[in-house]
């Protein structure tokens, strides 16, 4: 649950598994909820994770570790599995997982797996298969309660100890027509509160949100999120039911999708890397590093283009830091807000340039605050007025510019419907690095007369 | 729904405004979702987001409104009336809410409120005014359904239609002893299952995970991520049930606690500023600069002390922004992996060494491949081995320390228990600042032989 006691978990695991003793270590594997089992089993070596997979009796318990482990963990464990036994863990599992997992396997290996499965089940993952990975096709669960609106609530009810005993996120009951279009929903709880003699089309609500197969899967956790749903269903292009988005799916993409977010603001890929190996973790992070590997090469080339201003005052340079800096954070602080904002719905695309010239407002305000500050420190150091004035004058600009490019790249990026957090990150503080340099010695030339 | 959605519904409203047509208004109004219509509301100005709401009919609408709106605006909106008014909307929403928003007023304001309403139902709010704002406490609703463990089944369904036919979120049905102890659950659908007369006690879970009214509300969210349910039940320090918190406020724990740990590493603030006035949003985001203006003026100190160094070889001052930018944006993937894996329970605090030295690695390979390709480049621009050795030196230290400190620094302060998000940003990417530029001159003055 918390941490500490996760600790005591492994650590337990760890000295029992180091004893031996498989008795005493069914024991707890078998009363420790699968959730909190992945966490130990993250930190086991791939023998230990064998020897600890095997003692686990409840085929759903296995099944619920499946679908927690990562992506590498899971690909290696079954490796060394029997196809047999894979396949009766996976029937085990919801359809939605099971597709998650396969589609991310080698295409013959998942083959040879949905061969082997149960026609019906295979059949359930195949149709799961066909969407698009972040899709709300792609993240339903087939399993849902769908009924005719002349059915009374007590044939409801019976139906949920018979033909949907099988159904495990039952919340809500829908409604479906003669084709099996979308008509009205019902929750678990108003069936039990009419008169069992009541049909379903008398209490159903009949202004029921859906989405599409093809919606994305991050406008979905929005829309769930948003109205405080605990399911919505999905249907395909003619209306017709075809699977459920529950909520604690939502809650996992609204995690990845902030983790991804955060990550690709900071150049680190979108995937979290801090599990993978030393070479995956830096084949991931090298290509982002280029960009301001090429920013800072090209302000370099301008800054040569000043050698004549440098000689002459070789304190121009004990301002680049101060200057880059500055622009740089309040650059940051910009594009994250942009960014998030966009992220949450709190800004809107369409709101771009009253957005951008808050903005750029805000980075004049700080840029006078902080030039004047920093200017006034130069002139203490060096008591010559023009490199002071050129100091100051370059922190405004440089910070203007800066809150100016990191609103306007995000929001530019999200009108022509590229990623902005992905764009975001490096582009952003690159090229601030190099307007502030080169406006800096432009001002600095001027003023100084060089 | 979609912003599309939105953007076509604030068009529509903000020009039925204008023409004051109140009656067609008032259905669009009326059939909107309150949800919906607080995202509308933020755009509009107070007369008339009075208008809008003087339109709505039905008295829950407007309190799911309530308690969508921005602080800001909501204290706006109550200001102008009628206390009589705000008191019956206050009645009709969830006790949480209600403690959400009154907790938040002046205390004056918020007394005659309490005052004013239903003695049950202040009763209830005063009582989660006790709790903290950020604890299990604070964020959990007083409706839940606890009933003896020798109650029926059939017994349990007739009192959701009588006595607990006003709870809204009943997914789980607790049982609790003769004290009011939690001793198990049961879920709705489990209810309609078993035979009518069957006791609680014979197919309720007693297994049932609780939290503590004091546990950190971000603690309860990701427990509730976790293992997948739809509400935890909260406890006393003596076991009695005090509370439930529902999958819906989680949800919205979870995007806030994101947004802030964004927010925080960016330095621009805890809360989100965008819908802050421009002189709001500056006061938050002037504080965060400080740090890095000061590193900067602590900068050009340092490089003042090379002015010698500088005024031999004046293309020094060429390659400040390369080592800086590349210690500056590897530092800030190392803090960003670090603060959201503890954030999101990848990494942990007890794996501080493996986690640093794995980044350190990190830092060094990709400082040595950042390294040898900026040497190469300088050059080939100046055709100088020591000054290219010394860049590529430079790049390699200020890579290999930006990895280290960037990992370092927030575990250090997650491991004393300080939040690893605020204090990363500002501090991390200051002092890689500093010590790249002081180690790059270093290595430069001793290679040089200046």
């Amino acid at each position: 649950m918390s941490s500490d006691r996760n600790r005591i978990l492994l650590e337990s695991i760890k000295r029992l598994l180091r004893r031996g003793a498989a008795i005493h270590l069914g024991k707890i594997v078998n009363k420790t909820h699968a959730a909190d089992l992945s966490v130990v089993f993250r930190s086991l070596s791939l023998a230990q994770q064998h020897e600890l997979f095997g003692l686990i009796t409840d085929v759903e318990q296995k099944g619920i570790l499946f679908s927690e482990l990562d992506e590498d963990t899971f690909q290696d464990l079954i490796e060394d599995m029997k196809l047999e036994d894979t396949v009766r863990i996976l029937e085990s599992m919801p359809a939605d997982d099971v597709a998650d997992i396969i589609g991310r396997l080698p295409e013959e290996k998942s083959k040879t797996i949905l061969d082997k499965m149960k026609t019906a089940e295979s059949e359930e993952v195949e149709d799961l298969l066909r969407y698009e990975d972040d899709t709300a096709g792609g993240i339903m669960v087939p399993d849902f309660i769908a009924l005719r609106e002349d059915v009374t609530a007590r044939q409801a009810i019976e139906s949920l100890q018979t033909e949907h005993s099988d159904v495990e996120m039952a919340f809500y009951l829908y409604v479906v027509d003669e084709y099996g279009k979308l008509v009205g929903v019902s929750s678990l709880r108003q069936l039990v509160v009419v008169p069992p003699v009541t049909p379903l089309k008398e209490f159903m609500t009949t202004d029921v949100f859906s989405v599409q197969t093809d919606m994305d899967q991050e406008e979905v956790a929005k829309l769930v999120a948003r109205y405080d749903i605990l399911a919505v269903p999905v249907v395909d292009g003619s209306n017709r039911l075809v699977g459920i988005v529950t909520v604690d799916d939502v809650i996992d993409i609204l995690r990845k999708e902030a983790t991804e977010d955060i990550l690709k603001m900071a150049g680190a890929g979108e995937e979290f890397v801090e599990t993978k190996s030393i070479l995956k973790s830096t084949r991931i992070r090298l290509p982002w590093l280029f960009a301001s590997c090429m920013g800072g090469i090209f302000a370099f080339f301008i800054i040569g283009e000043f050698e004549s201003s440098l000689s002459k005052f070789t304190y121009l340079a004990a301002f680049i830091p101060v200057i880059m800096g500055m622009g740089g954070n309040i650059g940051t602080q910009s594009s994250t807000i942009v960014v998030r904002g966009l992220a949450t719905g709190r800004i809107h695309v369409r709101d771009i340039w009253s957005v951008v010239l808050k903005e750029l407002t805000i980075g004049v305000i700080l840029g006078l605050v902080y030039g004047l500050l920093i200017g006034f420190v130069a002139q203490f150091r060096y008591s010559m007025e023009a490199l002071a004035l050129s100091v100051s004058l370059a922190v405004i600009c440089s910070m203007s510019i800066a809150a100016l490019v990191g609103s306007l790249v995000p929001m530019g990026f999200a009108r022509i419907n590229i990623d902005p957090a992905v764009a975001t990150g490096p582009l952003v503080t690159t090229s601030i690095d190099i307007i502030s340099v080169f406006f800096y010695f432009l001002i600095a030339t001027a003023l100084l007369g060089i």
